[in-house]
């Protein structure tokens, strides 16, 4: 419906209608937070297998190392090897950590500021440094940026990624500008797959600042909610071929394929930034966590491994992504003024747009009805949307009942919060 | 024996006599190395009933969030109560985390650098900042300071631990002073136990920066040779009744518990403490694997858990340092002018003194002879043994057969650079 349309007297009886059904949603006491990417229990319980792969010394491997001592810092050859394929590299260009992608992320930062990357200044002793940041975005990529005290700089997107003009013009120009943060595919929240030209812009673009890196994070890599995939490409290659080799920076983990908070991370790159990273790494840890990684390689094998158990999180989380998209369909249509969303092919969440001005409006009421959503904000630098427009759903860790109510509740908030809106305009 | 007192030609047969046996220990082929404190097989096999420990859903934790997903960056609370016990702290005190206390430190210090300590300036601002390093000590502790361009400055030991008047006298004048390295039990290489003394007058003592820490890495806290143990005063409750509440820095790990690459380890301190660096973390990570926590604690379960398989161990390697210490006494007896060593009553190592001016050569003929040993220097700061007579031997990765085989090459090795020295200056 478009509400734009109608009249002050039709919009008044529908904000009646609407309020009067919120009243009956405050009675159901309700409790349902769809504010973060959380795997559910029925997907966890896909990898308890793994944990059972080590039974005794006659399960650790006959060759190499031991995998309980120290040292390995690089990782497991085989799990490197394995994510090496997941993202169109080679083993050599993997290194394998801990539990949390975002850690290395962070850890990543830190060696840029305080020791510079592959010998240039390190960013700590430069007057600023900015990274830009394509949003709606992920909400920690920014905020671990803006503990640095970097400049964050919003850069638009639209169905193919960045917009590429301002994103080319920017790097061209300031020196400061020291890198990108991407989630190329299913992006977080959009659900948007980067296009051949927005990958191949990136990897040729020049920039002023010569340790300018792209924070590829790529969270969503085989997270595929349907037997298609969308395809990416491949960003390392497409550095290579424009002769930048050393420009991206590629992150990726098991986090939503195995176990959360118990998974793999890797870091990917070229040769000569990894070498540069070690310099550091040696110095900060024992080593990685080996036992876990060697129980990720007998668990998942190889990539047909991951697509298997991939297929079994996509059977379980595609009804949830349908019921939100089937109540928001049945209530707006498939065209409307107050509100439109994402359809995505992949990833971990729905992006959700009401009426400009209206976003934090909506999430009070849902709060005050019962109902977490991320907070308006969360998806953008410094948690400002100037548009007061974004919302984030995040439709996995709750199960299919609750999201209907949760869906009924976030629609009936929008028309309240828009409606009045409109009101007020006439 | 007391080689100094004899004439030169009972020297040169002396020389002539431990040539000839080298000549004979180089037929032998050997490749031995006991370089660093890596526990043995038969050490991590004491483990592995541990990755058993969760077969199905049924055995992970009734209540609680589920320790699969993200979350809980403090660690599990039974780890933050059983590491508060080892530690003499409170849980509350206690943040659990990875694989690697070096990683926990390394963080640490990299808050403090880039971020400050509870609001003080950020440690990257200031012109300088010195650490003090007790030596000989834990070279990983030495290099990780040093790649942040802290200046290291070495402070001399006794068997009670760092020289407290020297201490005394740097922290008070010295604002750029800003933290001391402390191993406090069985200390690397020494195996020395700070005494009462030691550990009041670095909770007391009056320091000229504000933001001053003692990084104490608790690292052998339960890990004692023999049924009894040798008391360590606790530091935390000595800082709080002086008055210095926020001044300690703690670290544990169970590497040298369960398994070297694939423990626990934490970092205690007061709650002001924590909080500022949660204040970080918080941007940093999704949180611990909480899977390795829970298997810990269903492992260890408690103190006399964590004794219980502590003794086991001091059972497997006690041997090895017997092994060592026999050599030595057998070979230079109770009272020698060019070689005396520790008898530790806990920890990884025997630190082992050569007439001066020989350890470097000493290590060569080690090494040419197929033992690798701790290179020389690596037990002081910036890798400078300035008398050129620490040697640590890390008895425990090696079999006992081997061991007798590496310390008659070291001891041959002695006999050959320590006489040749004391010929040339006759």
């Amino acid at each position: 419906m478009i509400y734009r349309d109608k009249t002050k007297d039709f919009l008044e009886k529908e904000l009646a209608k609407e309020k009067a059904n919120y009243e009956e949603i405050l009675k159901q006491n309700v409790k349902i937070d769809i504010s973060r990417g959380k795997p559910c229990k029925e997907q966890l319980d896909l990898s308890m297998e793994m944990l059972n792969m080590i039974n005794s010394v006659a399960d650790l491997p006959a060759e190499g190392a031991d995998i309980r001592n120290y040292g390995g810092i690089e990782g497991l050859y085989g799990l490197r090897q394995l994510f090496g394929e997941m993202l169109g590299v080679k083993a050599e260009n993997v290194l394998v950590g801990g539990n949390s992608s975002l850690n290395m992320m962070y850890d990543t930062i830190q060696r840029c500021m305080q020791f510079g990357v592959n010998g240039s200044t390190p960013w700590n002793k430069l007057e600023k440094v900015k990274f830009l940041c394509p949003a709606p975005g992920y909400d920690r990529h920014f905020s671990l940026t803006a503990v640095f005290g970097i400049e964050l700089i919003t850069i638009p997107m639209d169905e193919n990624g960045p917009i590429m003009d301002v994103v080319e013009k920017l790097v061209a120009d300031d020196e400061a500008i020291k890198g990108i943060w991407c989630v190329p595919k299913y992006s977080n929240p959009t659900g948007i797959v980067f296009s051949d030209e927005v990958v191949d812009r990136l990897a040729k673009m020049p920039t002023k600042a010569q340790d300018f890196r792209i924070f590829w994070d790529n969270a969503y890599v085989v997270h595929d909610l349907y037997d298609s995939t969308v395809p990416l490409k491949n960003i390392y290659t497409a550095c290579l071929a424009n002769g930048n080799p050393n420009r991206v920076f590629i992150f990726a983990s098991t986090s939503k394929i195995t176990f959360p908070g118990a998974g793999v991370a890797c870091f990917a790159s070229s040769e000569e930034n990894l070498k540069d990273a070690l310099k550091t790494m040696k110095f900060q840890t024992i080593g990685p966590d080996k036992i876990n990684q060697y129980l990720h390689l007998k668990f998942l094998q190889n990539m047909d491994g991951v697509r298997a158990i991939m297929k079994k999180h996509a059977a379980i989380i595609r009804p949830k992504f349908d019921t939100i998209l089937n109540v928001l369909e049945d209530e707006f249509g498939t065209d409307s003024d107050i509100a439109n969303w994402s359809n995505p092919k992949g990833g971990y969440f729905i992006s959700y747009n009401v009426l400009n001005g209206c976003a934090k409006k909506v999430y009070e009421l849902c709060k005050n009805a019962g109902l977490v959503i991320t907070t308006v904000g969360d998806t953008f630098p410094y948690g400002k949307d100037d548009n007061d427009s974004n919302i984030r759903i995040a439709p996995t860790f709750t199960n299919t009942n609750q999201l209907d109510t949760a869906c009924k509740i976030l629609v009936c908030s929008t028309k309240i919060a828009c409606i009045e809106k409109l009101i007020s305009e006439k």
